[in-house]
């Protein structure tokens, strides 16, 4: 068996590795553009910080390991120009000696990856202009980061471009995001995101949302760029982050099927439209995990983990790929955003129906110090109480709640399971109802129909006429600020005063991020009363708001 | 509705809690022994220790917020004396006046919790003798640990004395540990614990294994303890904390149904044995989640739940408790060991059959500053790859490991899916092959006879005529100590030294964690050589070790 592998980062490390695991006589042949097979992808903007101090920290899996541990055929340097499938070949250009030659392969892996997408923008090929997808990018970068540089704009508010900009900062650079959509990590949904966004600009980081750059012009000591918006920044460098595109030009040109969006694709097996052929990692168009539907999302995970999918196939085992289910997260000056499953966003989008809620937990119990608040979001089908999707924002023990709602879904859980679950409790780690367990009694509740709630995103849809807005926070809290036109009843004295309420109007209760809002619905439903408790309260009113630049009256 | 409950913290303050909700009209009344209703139970030792400043910080929920705000008939300094299930009253004595009465009820919640077990060793009811077990005891305790006492000990290595022995060092104090198992914190299996009880050594706890008090003896100025090994200890004070036992004596003496260990039994509503009477926490006999026998297992999370379905049932709702998995944290001077569902040895206990297997991963990705190392444990069915139960031991990041199998095992999930799970991966996180993945990958191998094992704890049973050990880690690293007996041959020079080896014995492989050892295997058996890794390799062969006192030749 003769096994050619065009790659050697994540998804193609991975399938060699494997393959070796399982054959030793098995010809295995790495061809690698760069310098460095199996570098440490999503360690880049960390070296560029000083975070990682060694560079050789990234080589992760060094090439003589590769060779001396698994016999590995490791060439770099070594650009696949084409394909022949017919063949079965390979030809391959030495970019040290310029000389070509052809490969055969009984089973050709294709782990290209995907390349950073340059917009056409005018002066966008400059030399000050910057990505960062592999280590000559970091080495560029970190050397603009360390020898003087102090203004840069990011293009792109994703998962690098927020990376940068720390790492950047940490380096004592000005840092300006330019960004197109109306918010920063379009991954996660917007009222969730903007918590992160303050906290950015907290650190001097300038961000401009929808907004995008007409033109780069360099000048004798840097960079001016024009904004849409019409201004300009003058910089050192800019770095274009705005997304990937898969690499898969030479699949295309040797005519094996690709999505819509240039994404090979593959069966279960990470087998293309050509037995022989199997593509693997961020060049591939997976399935979404939760709703089926056709996807391209550059993770590294999935991409290990199909490396090794189609390595089993190849030697016979029948191991299949389950579709990505878009577990992520990102680090953001000690903050972190974390999810898992569909967004609200890409549930419109597939038009899928959901169910939401939000809590605003503590990491650990309240009572035992450094207790730092974080904000979940729940989406689950309201019929079945199926999770779909789960975002997390907040400092420490966000990324745990995620990875448990993480393994839920991929385990087919409701909403009902969460409340049951049991997990870890000690003070210092958690709560005897842990957040999994309050998401479940909240969802739960409001499927039962024990705790209707009503949205944030919702209530410019009622007059006043139709609604009621009723604060139950004390009077203390009220006064620091509310929602316009709410009315305020503390809770504690709710029952005595429910005689001042309306009946002929829909009462919507609230309190800073649910817990009373839900005990005073319940008080008032089973008065009689048409209530509903907003969901993440006064603190999640405040994020929306604080985005739409609205203030409390 | 009337509903009676006696005791107003975890599993009773949830039920009251819970019952309020589901109707406003129910009469709810809380009989507390003590001062406080709802107090922070796992607080106490850090109270003790002073990491929480203020007592106020307990008292969760005040007793004005459960009467005001939940209109909740708190009655504190109330302990019930005796219950009448054909006149459906209890009998309540007021310590403040002494006065008793009868109370009537529809519906009766018992909520008494467990008590400490003293045993009957002579002094042990003298004044310098403390437990733990509620703001009282802790009061004292506190008192002790900052009025100039010097030296403690503390009976028993459980969770409670571990914590306790922490936060009194951290008042300066010097701690002896006396427990009469092998091992420190009991439900541990002791070759994970062995890290632990290492790190409480260094931190300069005594920590005596399998022995026990003698005596307690007051002096003038302290108390003398007499040890069964034979020597004396004098110290200030001693706690005592060697289990507790369910407090099930009203419930007993009314002729509800107990277990053999004195666990009221219940139905999965939380119904006693009579209808109208529920029980909830740690006074009740559960079944164990994995292997349904009954257990009693005193935990936060469980009593919390217990007391919102036991609300429910009486309500007319059929929510039922799924019994208790045994998810449990504990942390020791910033190190952290948790474990969910079975221990190996309750497997062994229960004569289930199993399959284990260990890892060393590090908490986030190696190139990334400050990873941590753990080592965690799984436990699975042989044949179907269910998982049964799992330990993890380490400092960051545990937690969060252990949560994820706690998920996976109510999930009914196999070591086949851990293999496929996505989790959170950015480089300060986690990996792109998280250990969750790297536990399904090594058990599923294991399972489909790819990568078989040997377990340190079998390797006594060979002879060195029938087995040879082969340490494949580098020679400098086989220099610094090894298994004795064992060959020396680095994985990178395997393939041509094979002939070294002979066919007519097994091969034991093993490098510094597994992973190396595994890749051995893999190659000697392709080479028809009969070869298994040693699963965690020569470290955790040295937590063995360590404990038996051997050393490396």
């Amino acid at each position: 068996m003769k096994i050619v592998i065009i790659g050697g980062v994540a998804g193609g490390a991975s399938a060699a590795a494997r393959a070796r695991r399982l054959s030793e006589d098995a010809e295995i042949i790495i061809l690698e553009r760069g310098r460095y097979p199996s570098f440490a992808n999503c360690g880049l903007p960390y070296y560029v910080g000083g975070e990682i101090k060694s560079r050789d920290k990234l080589l992760v899996a060094p090439i003589e390991m590769l060779r001396e541990r698994h016999r590995l055929d490791v060439r770099i340097r070594s650009e696949v120009m084409s394909i022949n499938r017919i063949e079965q070949t390979v030809r391959v250009q030495n970019l040290e000696t310029g000389e070509s030659y052809e490969e055969s392969y009984d089973k050709l892996i294709i782990a290209t990856g995907a390349s950073p997408f340059r917009p056409p923008v005018p002066g966008i090929d400059g030399s000050r202009i910057l990505e960062l997808r592999d280590l000559n990018d970091a080495d560029r970068m970190h050397t603009y980061a360390t020898s003087g540089a102090r203004r840069a704009v990011i293009v792109g508010a994703g998962f690098i471009g927020i990376e940068v900009a720390e790492n950047l900062v940490r380096r004592g650079i000005d840092v300006t995001i330019v960004e197109l959509s109306d918010q920063i990590l379009p991954p996660w949904d917007r009222e969730m995101i903007g918590p992160v966004d303050s906290h950015l600009r907290k650190q001097g980081v300038d961000v401009l949302l929808g907004n995008s750059v007409e033109a780069f012009d360099e000048t004798e000591i840097g960079l001016e760029i024009r904004l849409k918006s019409g201004g300009t920044l003058d910089v050192d460098f800019a770095v274009v982050c705005i997304g990937v595109r898969p690499e898969s030009r030479l699949a295309q040109e040797s005519g094996i099927k690709c999505g819509e969006r240039g994404g090979i694709i593959t069966n279960e097996h990470m087998q293309t439209s050509d037995d022989n052929v199997y593509a693997v990692g961020d060049v591939v168009q997976t399935s979404c995990f939760v709703s089926s539907t056709p996807i391209q999302i550059p993770l590294a995970g999935p991409a290990n983990r199909q490396g090794r999918i189609a390595a089993d196939h190849i030697f016979g085992r029948d191991s299949t790929y389950r579709g990505t289910q878009g577990t992520a997260v990102v680090g953001i000056f000690g903050m972190t955003a974390a999810m898992t499953g569909l967004s609200e966003k890409s549930l419109k989008r597939n038009q899928l129906a959901y169910e939401k809620i939000y809590i605003h937990p503590s990491d650990h119990a309240g009572y035992f110090p450094d207790a730092q608040q974080m904000v979940l979001k729940l989406l689950f089908d309201p019929k079945t109480g199926i999770i779909l999707g789960a975002q997390g924002v907040g400092t420490t023990g966000v990324d745990k709640r995620i990875d448990v709602l993480a393994i839920a879904i991929q385990a087919g859980m409701t909403v009902y399971d969460l409340e049951e679950v049991e997990l870890c409790y000690a003070p210092q780690y958690g709560h005897a109802k842990d957040p999994i367990n309050m998401l479940g009694f909240v969802a739960s509740g409001v499927l039962r129909g024990d705790q209707p709630i009503i949205q944030v995103d919702t209530l410019s849809s009622y007059s006043a006429e139709s609604l009621l807005l009723l604060d139950v926070r004390t009077a203390a809290e009220f006064a620091a600020g509310h929602i316009p036109g709410a009315k305020n009843i503390p809770i504690e004295t709710l029952r005595e005063l429910v005689s001042e309420l309306p009946r002929d109007r829909k009462i919507a209760t609230y309190c800073k991020v649910g817990q009373r809002g839900y005990y005073a619905t319940r008080i008032l439903d089973q008065l009689g009363f048409d209530a509903a408790n907003i969901s993440g309260g006064f603190q999640l009113w405040s994020n929306y708001s604080a985005h739409d630049n609205n203030a409390t009256d």
